[in-house]
């Protein structure tokens, strides 16, 4: 949601509830939800609701619905048509009590549905900026967990991140580790099929040091090297960290006496909630985001995140001080970091993985079972983007990416496997959008 | 071999061939060639010798192995030793005739051979420039091609390709196209286990056109994609190239009614002959290097080639004004170039795949039939670099490549697949060599 709209539905819900509840309260913005024994694995749908009240009648939509109809006293009759083709979609009753509707109904083919609306949060006169120390971390993707804080588009949070040990900036250890998140944040206006925004605006080590791993994955080397490979059980890998010139620097070993890499801030996991009942580890990866592990996830980023359950269920965690492509020895430079992030909502669409943008890219995820396929994904869904939001044809997008296209091998380790593919937005500045 | 190098054996040999032959004559520098049945598929093994003769006595290296032995009048009596281990390594006994030996002999554990060897080529006083303009192009990659110029370490040689198609800078064709490669150059003094390093000095464009794919490659995108896809028939993918700006522009088409890119102009194929009798066509890439096409293999890149015969036999084609990652529409801007190189051998050192050098990374090309084998390939022979250039143990390069390698995938569309693992400079400056 647009910081405008954000302002025009403060103003009209000002408007809206200066009077009594009477027949025009209704107006306004709505929740919808749908139950029924739908074909999915979903059993409940979302929709962004806008009333309008005119006397008894009723006009207004319903996410892809126009909706029309009457509230006669406390009882609701509606009739729901498809927005794109004008056709019939379905017929509701029910009644209001209270500052909700609820009834039955039946859409078209014929399936028999309970639904309910539910007025949409108000948001903040202007946008809210947080302070969260959070005292809770949850090492799974869930839609189950309970929500820390609820936030709307257009806020700004403060808060921090434990390590993938479950460490935070004291070395206090919370939990057992394996990437518990910070989270979840409840996003105010963030609907299935919508796309969640996150923006991280700053993003900091706040630990002096960082672990990291000194051993190949085998998806890294050919078998021969890592049968053979004489790791010494002895090497410290345990990086001292300094924010303020942002380097790193590794203790001395007979190879590197005096290591020093610049470091490159990034969270490793961010998510929101996977889709349906789905639970999954926090290493995981997936359609909702997670251990992505892309190392341009760093301060200045913007993620666009395909949104499963109302409110998102924003996550974060994993940070690394800087890590390599793919992950390859199964850790970054781990450490926690104070994070700054900002959120938004985009209604109506959603991509089919998450997507990011940074400086100089449009990135797109390709989170899946084997790198080939997940290089498959990342430009399919990198190629309905361009048709999208630059209204180029098939042969203009393959021609585009036959010039321009990078990939970069993000995750190699976890359960999943993640490429990156992106294009760069010097050329997309030349195109119409 | 380094310019120092070359400059003894200058000396050297201006000194060896003052006086008549006699047995002193036979110091100086030898390819040797052991011939049996061997364990390998290889016949015939190449090796460089070094003689020094004192009266009848004989002493030096050949490969590996130390040297003594006698030459009485003209006949020889050789006893091999492994230079490592100081163990038997067999006997030869042959005759000098001419200016060639030839004989039998037995390598332990026990196996026939015969051998011969016949002078090293003496190199020019100082390196030359070639201007090569060609007029047979092999759309194969075979050691059977016989070479169109002997160039020593050092030389530097202007000549052209053609495009892919076959056409030249006038759009006259040769061949039939399939990437047929200009060479092979056959470089003296490298033999089988020395390394090749070619220097791409200078690239250009030499027509003004480049032609260019528009319909995605089955592996780059999903098959649901890949079926619904609407190529537009017609769509004009012939590019105009400007190589004193630059830039390419492409023909207006609806969704780019002005796609101007910058060109960054690259070798698609370059090569030493396959192991063996292999034979490829022109689009294949293996441990040989050929169609790599790595959009990094441009003006200032250095490549490092296995050598799998006696000459090396440099061939290269298939330049790209540009191209993405991968190739993904089987293709990049394809055109002619004008192409200056330099080369240089490294004696007795091969990696197992071709390597290169840019300005900002050390980089190993991964070769295979599959993207995750090609991963574990290119990582695997970059740590075997680090483990040889830079003393690093397995710790240490699995730390260092945990914090900066970077993969790029640059071919996923041709017969084999192709991925790049690299290490910034920056950071190896800062380590001991």
């Amino acid at each position: 949601m647009k910081r405008l709209q954000v302002a025009a539905l403060v103003l009209f819900f000002g408007v809206a509830f200066a009077g009594a509840l009477k027949a025009a309260d209704s107006s306004g913005d709505w929740v919808g939800q749908l139950t029924g024994p739908f074909d999915s694995q979903f059993t409940a749908q979302y929709d962004h609701v806008t009333l309008k009240a005119a006397g008894s009648k009723l006009s207004g939509t319903w996410g892809a619905y126009a909706l029309t109809g009457t509230l006669a006293g406390a009882k609701a009759d509606l009739t729901l048509t498809d927005l794109k083709t004008g056709k019939p979609a379905g017929t509701l009753t029910g009644s209001l009590a209270g500052d909700a509707f609820s009834g039955t109904g039946t859409l078209i083919p014929a399936r028999a549905v309970t639904w309910k609306l539910t007025r949409a949060p108000t948001p903040p006169a202007k946008p809210k900026t947080w302070d969260y120390e959070p005292t809770v971390f949850y090492g799974t993707y869930s839609a189950a967990e309970p929500p820390i804080l609820h936030i709307f588009p257009g806020d700004t949070v403060n808060t921090r991140t434990i390590d993938t040990a479950g460490r935070d900036a004291s070395a206090i250890r919370h939990g057992t580790g394996g990437d518990a998140n910070t989270g979840p944040f409840y996003v105010e206006g963030a609907l299935p099929g919508d796309t969640l925004v996150v923006k991280i605006v700053r993003l900091r080590t706040n630990r002096p040091t960082a672990r990291q791993g000194s051993r190949f994955n085998p998806n890294a080397v050919t078998q021969a090297y890592a049968l053979a490979a004489q790791y010494d059980p002895n090497f410290n890998g345990e990086w001292k960290l300094d924010p303020e010139k942002n380097i790193a620097t590794l203790p001395p070993s007979k190879g590197l006496p005096h290591l020093t890499i610049p470091m490159k801030t990034m969270l490793g996991c961010i998510s929101v909630a996977p889709p349906g009942e789905e639970q999954y580890r926090g290493t995981e990866l997936g359609v909702f985001g997670g251990n992505l592990d892309y190392n341009d996830n760093v301060q200045g980023t913007t993620l666009y995140f395909p949104v499963f359950h109302p409110g998102a269920l924003l996550g974060m965690g994993d940070a690394h001080g800087a890590m390599g492509d793919g992950e390859v020895v199964g850790t970054g430079l781990e450490t926690p970091v104070d994070v700054t992030f900002t959120v938004d909502v985009i209604r109506g669409y959603a991509s089919s993985q998450v997507r990011a943008e940074t400086n100089d890219y449009l990135i797109s995820f390709g989170v899946s079972g084997s790198v080939p396929e997940s290089i498959q994904l990342a430009t399919t869904q990198l190629a309905e983007w361009m048709k999208k939001d630059y209204k180029l044809n098939d042969s203009e997008i393959a021609l585009l990416f036959g010039d321009v296209l990078k990939y970069d091998i993000t995750e190699l380790v976890d359960p999943h496997f993640n490429v990156a593919a992106k294009v760069p937005k010097s050329v997309l500045a030349t195109l119409n959008k």
